[in-house]
């Protein structure tokens, strides 16, 4: 009953045994192995994009640091949710990559809305040099809340964005599951809807450490590259990269994992629908379910091996009869049975 | 027969079965795994260091300008050789994570006199705000030239630092072939020579990817461990690293590995200095031989197969006659066999 | 009838003869002048602090980010009001010279409440690495709308601070009209009201350009003078920094001018208010007056020749009958009769 | 007899006319003041550059700072002297700016040679990613040595830097000193002679504090707005500035003014050849003269009221007849007579 994390499941085995297959012999480090073309190929064939430029890096900050260091000037903000995984939980990283500043749109369920957007983006770049100028927005897709964009709330977004002149970056650690969502294609969540670079994210969704970091514009791939080394970013042994993303595109493995993790999400979200003690906050469009229960059910959970994260309250210390937020993610890894386990123990 | 580079071949068999282990079942992220428990008090034992601060990173670029950030003001300067893999290769890295500037030492095969030492530390620092503050000293060994310094000359080092009140880096990205050759401890080595914080490598030696930084003064840990996270370097399945590194250690694997690869050196080099083509331009003591050999000779052995790099010109234009630096590296995976082809194909 | 800004008029003749007498002669640059050694005193003996480290700089922004940068990790965030001038109109120089960001703060009337700044600091430093630490409070003291904290709310708002063991900037760009208006000693307003750093400005209140940074703790005196001359701002012919303070602050010059500027303002709210088109927004405590008033309204100022800011449209463009904000500030320099000559021009 | 520093002398009393003439009534803050508009056309003159950005700030080392902060990528590298200002003396405000680092080039007598410099570059640029990639040459005219480069000199560089499509900056703290000694026009010494980007000075010779950010491409003016702004070195009572650099260009002040120095440079160092006891270390070819005399003579000079820098030990400590190297740099207020009791003084 794993529900802490997506960042806490084993890898997928045809993951691991990829990055088996990938030991024998030597190769070129550095991103000139073998694999990598490989991979480069299947990224623009899965989004439909054959100049994209497709690099690998070990995890979403950097894939999101880097990125965002490539698309902004020190002098420009970049606008994003203020629940947005790169405000809240990358330790400064944007900030150090960019040399720049966060403008936090407010959101509703984890989303920004066009008008939040429009009026953050026109209460900067209006006071010449002395405020910020205006640059690029990020959308976090799947939000920290676990709730999804449509493709018409993305293009809308980006339309707001290319109304002035701004790029826009799509944080995708969750990519995959929610596309499986949208039942929609690579190309039709990024380009197709407005979308400059992307943060593929594989980590959370089967492999061992490694986000794609995909720009439709391939002339800003020398200076992404040149920002990943600086950051020390770049792999030497790096076809250990290579072979798990490759490994992950394959057959379309990931969007199999993204399938089944939301799959058992929506199990669980119906299980808990049906008991009483429990509110789901926000629809679960994906593999996250953020949820009202009282301390002490809370309490009873986790004592009975259930494993989640309590959000704004300490389980074991405090009012039973308070309601605090818990958190469930599924990975690929969560079986029905795990799911059944769980609900079983909550009704008691 | 590849020499070109030890991040080119395979991790060890024992690191890979490692990987798979740690894949089973579920573990708390970010370095609160079970297995980085058992790598802290393995690496706190080898370096017989029970208090010393330990973390993993994916690469020496990132294990080295963290660990310089943590020891560096902006304001001052890091001391190393004009040849470091901090000031050649490592793509402003360390200004990035450091903020500041290296002041570069005249080195002879690669290492650093403790008069040009002294010399460097007397420039600066004399200039009240308008100069460069005197920084850290940071060491590289085995050097970039496969020389390695002996534990006096360290010690020499460390205590010409010690009367500026300076603290002492050890990049050792080939930690284990230097203390090999040296036939010493790792503690004899670092901080019984003065050194205060180490880049221990993995990668260059059986691993997939992954060093140690070692701090013996635990009042930096927190400060390293945040800026580990604004670099965009704690990995979120952190046991992949932590599995890497237990392997390493276990049953002395690094050391077994270094002996491998610096063995072979031994036999490459002999065959090497029996040739009368060929000149050996530093007295090989770790897995790396520099050597000058005419033009077509390096154009012979490469079309030959033997891989390799010619740093100073292109093996393929150019006279003849002309002798250039070829640079060969022996990994631990390189065979007997194939450093005996490789010779048998220079006696040609 | 220029209300447009308090940078925009003349410095009182006073600190100009004073340029000029500071003109004979050789001295010493960067701070070793004799004038410096007055101002430093002087400061120490305004603020009764007799071990504080003073320096000066040119401007406000300067000022705020080299005391922000010396008291801020990068990985720590500032607290300030979301109005404030660090964060509204320094260009990112907070951001450039601290490495980290700010945690805006709700603000009403431009004054951030006890209540408000608590919740923002305990809404970060709780996310271990992943999260921003917690760094100082900022407080803008007059506000940028020309309001004022009590001794009471300064108080409580760095008890708050001290509570979690943070340290507050105060940025004073105009400190004297503030201290006037609350009629209190330099030392009620800063230290001995917990705060711990001083932007103590000069140039909007009849000085050419000087701000001087006070530091109660003289520990971080050092990190200050090495940040100053890193970012460009220690001035060679510096006499010329040190006569302007120093005239500032003799014979109380600094209060009369601010008690001049505020009184003025005194006259030109109580004509708004007399006045039925112009709504007075906020309480004018200091030397700013913001106020509602048609389109047509401003309109008809400007082409008469009053000159002041329109901050939230274009005064000749739109719907006369919209109501627009305008801003009006008076310096030293602003006479009664060119306030009487405003007044009565409003009142047609 | 003060010849410590052009630093350390009276401003021109021009310069202080114009700035209590400045002083008068209202002007726009930031750069918008009408004098600001005459210096951008007196400048655009005299450099007979009619499309030329044109900025003024308060000191060299943010003119410098600024300039390469615009023109430098932070994985580029500024080649320069191993005497550069930019780097011996700036507190690494070029490194803060730019985010990089610098190359040093072997000089002799402060000058870089076109081989040092071709070497230099063809030394970086060539490890991809790796290495630093190639930036900016800077090249400073006089050179920290009194030396002065000829415009062939120049040419020579700024072809070296253009054959790798590298941009070159002047650093002209001593500008007119060199152009009086060289009887050539601004645009002779910078564009014409592959010049892109010039700091101006006005401090050293007789302005109280500003120089000039010349940037032949206008492409750049915006970016280096944003930046002087992001480092707190746009001034808001910007007339100031304007006032001054408006003077030292009027009636060719500024020409008159090096033309005074220099040739009390001239007097005092066929003065001191004629002396047996000091030897004249490079050839003075603007203000400044660097000699070698005993510690005893020094100190007999020190203790007579003459005022300079010892620069490489203690002239009060030490074997006596011990040479030691002097520095005396002229100031345009330096007078005939003075130089003539410094001369006489010497001979005893």
């Amino acid at each position: 009953m794993y529900f802490a994390s997506d960042n806490a499941g084993p890898a997928h085995p045809k993951v691991m045994e990829a990055l088996m297959k990938a030991n024998e012999g030597y190769a070129t480090g550095y991103g000139g192995d073998a694999i990598m073309d490989e991979v480069r190929a299947q990224i623009r064939d899965v989004f439909e994009a054959p100049e994209a430029a497709v690099y690998l890096v070990i995890n979403g900050t950097s894939a999101n640091s880097i990125l965002l260091g490539t698309m902004t000037q020190p002098w420009e903000t970049v606008f994003c949710s203020d629940w947005a995984h790169i405000h809240k939980d990358e330790g400064h990283a944007p900030e150090f990559y960019t040399g720049s500043k966060l403008t936090l749109v407010p959101s509703t369920a984890g989303k920004m809305s066009v008008d939040d957007l429009q009026h953050a983006i026109l209460g900067e770049g209006n006071r010449g040099v002395h405020g910020s100028q205006r640059g690029p927005i990020s959308i976090t897709q799947v939000t920290e809340f676990g709730t999804i964009y449509t493709l018409d709330e993305i293009k809308a977004l980006t339309a707001t964005a290319q109304e002035f002149g701004l790029k826009t970056h799509l944080d995708g650690a969750r990519f995959a599951n929610a596309m499986v969502a949208l039942d929609c294609s690579a190309a039709e969540m990024t380009w197709k809807a407005g979308i400059d670079t992307v943060s593929f994210g594989g980590t959370k969704n089967g492999a061992v450490a490694v986000e794609a970091c995909v720009i439709f514009d391939p002339d800003l791939a020398w200076e992404f590259e040149l920002r990943r080394k600086r950051g020390g970013h770049l792999l030497s042994k790096h076809r250990f990269l290579s072979a798990q993303m490759n490994a992950y595109l394959t057959d379309d493995l990931w969007l199999d994992l993204a399938r089944a993790a939301n799959a058992q999400c929506v199990q669980l979200a119906e299980g808990l629908r049906g008991h009483d003690g429990a509110d789901i906050l926000f629809e679960p469009q994906a593999n996250m379910i953020f949820f009202n229960m009282t301390r002490q059910e809370h309490k009873r959970m986790l004592d009975a091996g259930a494993v989640y994260y309590v959000e704004n309250g300490d389980p074991y210390a405090g009012d039973p009869e308070e309601r605090l937020m818990g958190r469930l993610v599924t990975d690929w890894s969560i079986t029905a049975a795990c799911v059944t386990q769980f609900l079983d123990l909550l009704r008691g």
